[in-house]
């Protein structure tokens, strides 16, 4: 049982990966097509080396038997049916495997308790049964999933699934929307590998800057709370609970056999530990992706930077929905602002007026930003209607560098200017969100992080 | 003051537009750019015929003198600074229009009045001043803003908007994300048409089934409460109000000069009135979408049926958080779906598990729709991990036509899940949400108009 079992599932040299191409099932996840997607995958995309064994011996990039591995492999990728795969469970663990991802589930209590005894019980490490999707690691290219060339950019935020759809739908998500992710784990049975040991990994991954979870329930609470607590000393956990109310408990219970219990008791361990709880899977990305590319807001008092009106009101309301407030600005500020733009009523909200421009942006972000009274910035910034173009929003980023203490986020407010700009600043430290709503949780969650640093250093 | 100048407005056979090509104002709503941006979609995207007068002479589509103009249009967009507008108002009136988009704005308190006794007290209907985009028609083509082709698809939802910039917001969201607009407007500095006005017209408007409105404050509430309150009988209002903290309403009083006051007296109006309130710009289209294409829910009483576990749980969640019920299925129906596949544990939320495809979800919601005991119904599909094809969710919209009483709204949960399903039901009347935090909201809206819609009634 160590560490560097957990390490080998995510950072494996090389990788042994064993399946039947003609197995008889043609659902579930030992499925001869499956298998080839997976070979698909890491043939392709994974940077280490991949042995193939199929059992069934008709794929020609693989060979028949254990025995026919050229070399010792890290990491075990299973993918037989549950009788298949103890019929073959000592080869494969001879081969020196020091990890086992296992895809494929439907092992009766019995067979699970022979499959443990024959890779844990040895000191292999395992993952699932029933992971479903795996592991990814878009350092390596390690990619086990059977969804072929899904594979998100590289990027700050970790994944610890313990459902197969909720992760798939989070790998989807991240993917689609050009989300920078470091791991992704589907956590599936949890015979052996639990959260805490897959948190208390990505806590010392340099690649890993956030850590976002869902989860059903918990077995060992006492274990988890204390990965997390240690974790958020030095990176942000954001968590999101399945199986919140009564009725939706008991499917879970059914699902993934998860007690899922009181929320309240959940809420309080959460609260407890440090880990920010959200509401939904867009929530946890949009906070995951300022958690992970800025710094936490040390105050509640938030300035809005505007070129248009009305959304810089909607703003407003959502900055004080969130629980945070409109910062006053600082009187030298509110002048030295209004003495380079009479025209610009220097009131947070601050509206820039439709026709601003880079110049305008970044004189008045650099005022409000250097202002003592402002611990971080919603700037909003509209093509449609107004005068700016997308390259001008650079500007946002550029001066957001000189004030490294304080977080700034943008909202490029809307549907094709979403886009437009999210385009010019993808590759900086700035997310952008398509309305400000979400840019105010956003806010929340790095303030809350904030919170949760300084608590955790008293 | 007749009904047919707001239907000019909207409704015009022919469009008179004015403007100066070579003012000076390069910023501001009068300047050339934005002037030939008008006359482009215009000459482009308009069905009828478009005068264009040019103060300035230059432009080859203008002439330059109003008497040039060669037939009396019903419809005068004016685009001119207040200084010129003045200058020309009379003869711009005498060409014979019924009423005028006035896009410009920057009206001084006394020219304003002149503005007024030149055009409203003649009997002719202002739209504006400083409406920024003026009116938008996807049945006639009838486009005044000068974001050049940006014309959402025709569909059956209606937004009148009191800001520029959320105006401007939720045309670039509906246009860019493919939501079905019959009517927009922007309603600027209200000298005359007002919301009651436009919520009356659009009342009886055919091509209209739901009216989206953004506000920021009243002045008229009583007449604007009588206007909601019998337009809800036949067809629903959704409501987006900025400015609602005091802080926010600060703001909105120097933004569009409106008494925001106690957001409590607005809910309270809201609620008399019958209209549903939203909290963002997503959840208003989210709402509007449903209620255009959905009949409205007459209980609380919600079936999921999901090909995936985990977000069926999250989808169980939403719904309670929402205020609304998970169905208990009665037990014929279960019987009947477990007889014909004993694999599905027949429980609310349903999971027709991974490997169902088009002719399991058509059978299941059948059976789930027949039941006495559901009100509505959320379905659920995945792609990914799952082995549904996009056709196969055709059967949702199959299916659900043989129920016209009872809501359905799908969720193809993800990122590219969502488009590819997305893509496959866009015509169809069933709307598509990417998770099911908003399907639920959008049910909610379905359930809150079936109340209203009863009260109504009583």
């Amino acid at each position: 049982m160590t560490d560097a079992g957990v390490r080998a599932l995510f950072e494996p040299k090389s990788v042994l990966l064993v399946g039947a191409s003609e197995v008889k099932e043609k659902v579930g996840m030992a499925s001869p097509a499956l298998f080839r997607s997976v070979i698909y995958n890491m043939l392709r995309i994974y940077k280490g080396k991949t042995y193939v064994v199929d059992l069934s011996g008709k794929l020609r990039v693989a060979v028949k038997r254990f025995r026919d591995v050229p070399k010792k492999p890290d990491l075990g990728v299973l993918m037989l049916p549950p009788d298949l795969s103890l019929k073959h469970i000592r080869k494969f663990v001879n081969t020196g495997i020091k990890a086992i991802v296992a895809i494929t589930g439907g092992y009766k209590p019995k067979q699970r308790e022979e499959f443990i005894q024959a890779t844990v019980k040895r000191g292999v490490r395992v993952l699932g049964p029933n992971t479903i999707m795996g592991v990814l690691n878009t350092a390596n290219g390690l990619c086990t999933t059977f969804e072929r060339g899904v594979m998100p950019k590289r990027g700050g935020i970790a994944v610890i699934s313990q459902s197969g759809g909720v992760g798939a739908t989070m790998l989807d998500w991240a993917w689609f929307y050009g989300i920078g992710i470091s791991k992704f784990a589907f956590m599936g049975d949890k015979v052996d590998v639990d959260d805490a040991d897959l948190i208390n990994y990505l806590a010392k991954d340099k690649d890993t800057k956030v850590i976002c979870i869902y989860m059903e329930g918990i077995e060992q609470g006492r274990r988890f709370v204390e990965a997390v607590r240690e974790t958020v000393k030095h990176k942000p956990v954001c968590i999101l609970k399945g199986g919140v109310t009564q009725e939706a408990a008991r499917r879970a219970l059914s699902h993934t056999a998860s007690l899922a219990g009181q929320d309240e008791i959940f809420d309080a361990a959460f609260r407890q530990s440090g880990a920010i709880r959200v509401r939904d899977v867009e929530e946890l990305f949009d906070a995951a992706t300022a958690l992970a590319r800025q710094p936490p807001m040390l105050g509640n008092r938030v300035a809005i930077v505007s070129n248009v009106g009305g959304p810089a009101i909607l703003a407003a309301d959502a900055v004080y929905r969130e629980g945070l407030t409109l910062a006053k600005l600082s009187n030298k500020i509110v002048k030295k602002i209004t003495n380079k733009y009479p025209g610009v009523d220097v009131v947070n909200p601050i509206d820039t007026i439709a026709d601003a421009k880079a110049d305008r942006y970044e004189f008045i972000l650099k005022q409000v930003l250097d202002d003592p009274n402002v611990d971080g910035v919603m700037v909003i910034n509209m093509l449609k209607s107004c005068f700016l173009e997308p390259e001008d929003t650079k500007v946002v980023a550029n001066v957001a560098k000189k004030f490294p203490k304080k977080p700034v986020v943008d909202v490029p407010i809307g549907g094709e200017d979403y886009m437009l700009i999210y385009d010019v600043l993808k590759d900086t430290k700035i997310p952008t969100y398509n309305l400000p709503d979400k840019a105010a949780r956003a806010l929340k969650a790095l303030y809350l992080y904030g919170q949760i640093k300084q608590r955790a250093a008293a």
